[in-house]
């Protein structure tokens, strides 16, 4: 029974796609990160978090459905909930924020349960570099596989805090754009060793629509994005992508380069149920047969056989 | 032996990026295609192009050293020769034009040499789209593969007469902008599958950094560029891509998607040679080893062993 520790938010969304709009909907990186690796068997996960006294027992119940612990999602009675909103572009590829509301989130002090405090596998979701860190110092065992999620904002207003935890996580997830921003470096290649060098053995570089990439020293993989027919809403799909990878070797405790292969797999898989629907829509009932045959599409969109001389 | 006819410009390109900037020197479709289909052994290839009485002798020898016959290069003594001239951004993926200078290929009236005329494969660079129509007309025999490339410029200009040969061919390779100016579809599987109504059997999509998608009916398969160090010339990338694809296929005359997969790695395989110097530099002395060893990369970078229950 792997135990995995997953921090970041659970919120509010209210999303705006060229197919239609949400009123306040359940999002946050730990709601997608926790549905996507409640997947995996034996894999015990509890999300550590903050919700205000607004917040749907309810949507805290589908967590716990889905297997979740809730045990670290501390409850601020009379606060409110973080509330995200946004509106994507016609291609989908890109959205402008709306609406960003702190509230609970503003003094978020996470308060990993005891019992998780040995896990396995640690999944740093994207929130302040210094919050990310404290959660690092709770752990009583150093976690065999830390992974930390990031994005522009903390370059931005945190760059010596980031740099800090960096140094300190197995694996860092990450976008295209971030990872230029983050090393000083346009070629993805070059970049990534950069970022090496700063502490992560492992960098995965996201790169939405067109997959993603994984490097380890000279090592390089790259497992592409499912093309779909239709891309209904891209929220959540980096997270999920980081749950399924986070999931899978959380049930593997295998953390060699060929198996994070699988977990990048695994991950994109993930993330392409995400998209079909508003929300965590999806990703609410996937069953293991529906997953199994997408990753039997996945195999057959990469996989080809060449004979070398 | 399998004999491939190539249809495409010759000609003058003078190129600047952020790495450095070049006077005239070699370029134009089919002298890429041919550098690249020249890698395959038991493949006779022609090229069918035209150039002015500027154009030097040594160019032409270079592709004659290939084994790339040049029979069907007519020599305008009194003309010269189509000349390009772009300048690319720092990012690499996008370029302006600077100095189009059409001159002999004008009039172009490309002539198939009679020991071509029933060549197995045809690979139609991007030209007017009446063009590719009148080499396609000129064959005894109808080519086993008929390879049709083209731009967004012709679906601006002459999109009857794109639409017209685009009925008459078995692959199309396009970009993924012009996929969607096509189609008018954002989805690229839902591109692919209202341009296979058009005609083809087989729709590649380029996608330059984020490589290539190969459609047949309901099969998708997806090759990754291979991410580079440094890119230091983009130009005749995707020609390079074309030239591999085509040659591959005409050594093997083996039609079926899973040997169409192979022939899309060969193609990515060898463009990512050419982006490494400017023009075809890179593409005048390849060897089979560095060859196989870039296959090899390309095995490592995408092949991944998931067991599914």
């Amino acid at each position: 029974m792997g135990k995995l520790v997953i921090v970041g938010t659970v919120a509010f969304d209210a999303i705006e796609t060229p197919f239609g709009k949400t009123d306040k909907i359940l999002g946050g990186a730990a709601t997608y990160i926790g549905f996507s690796a409640a997947n995996f068997d034996n894999v015990d996960a509890a999300a550590v978090s903050v919700v205000g006294g607004d917040f749907p027992q309810e949507y805290l119940d589908l967590l716990t459905e889905r297997k979740v612990s809730i045990e670290g999602v501390e409850i601020i009675k009379n606060g409110k909930t973080f509330f995200w909103s946004g509106k994507y572009h016609n291609d989908m590829n890109s959205r402008d924020t709306l609406v960003t509301e702190l509230n609970v989130l503003e003094k978020f002090n996470p308060v990993v349960p005891e019992g998780y405090k040995d896990a396995e596998v640690v999944m740093l979701g994207n929130l302040h570099p210094a919050v990310q860190q404290g959660v690092l110092n709770q752990m009583t065992n150093k976690p065999k596989l830390s992974i930390l999620d990031t994005m522009n904002f903390w370059m931005d207003i945190a760059m010596d805090d980031l740099k800090a935890v960096i140094k300190n996580v197995d694996v860092i997830t990450i976008n295209d754009e971030e990872a230029r921003q983050l090393s000083g470096e346009y070629s993805l290649v070059v970049a990534a060793r950069e970022i090496h060098k700063m502490g992560p053995k492992f960098v995965v570089i996201k790169k939405g629509e067109h997959g993603a990439l994984l490097f380890h020293n000279d090592n390089m993989f790259y497992a592409p994005a499912l093309p779909l027919e239709e891309v209904f809403d891209p929220t959540g799909a980096g997270d999920t992508f980081a749950g399924g990878f986070a999931g899978y070797l959380a049930k593997t405790s295998d953390f060699s380069f060929e198996n994070m292969k699988r977990a990048v797999i695994y991950g994109s898989t993930l993330a392409s149920f995400c998209v079909e629907k508003f929300g965590t829509e999806r990703m609410q009932n996937l069953t293991d047969k529906e997953i199994y045959k997408r990753l039997d599409q996945f195999k057959s969109l990469t996989q080809f056989d060449i004979e070398l001389n």
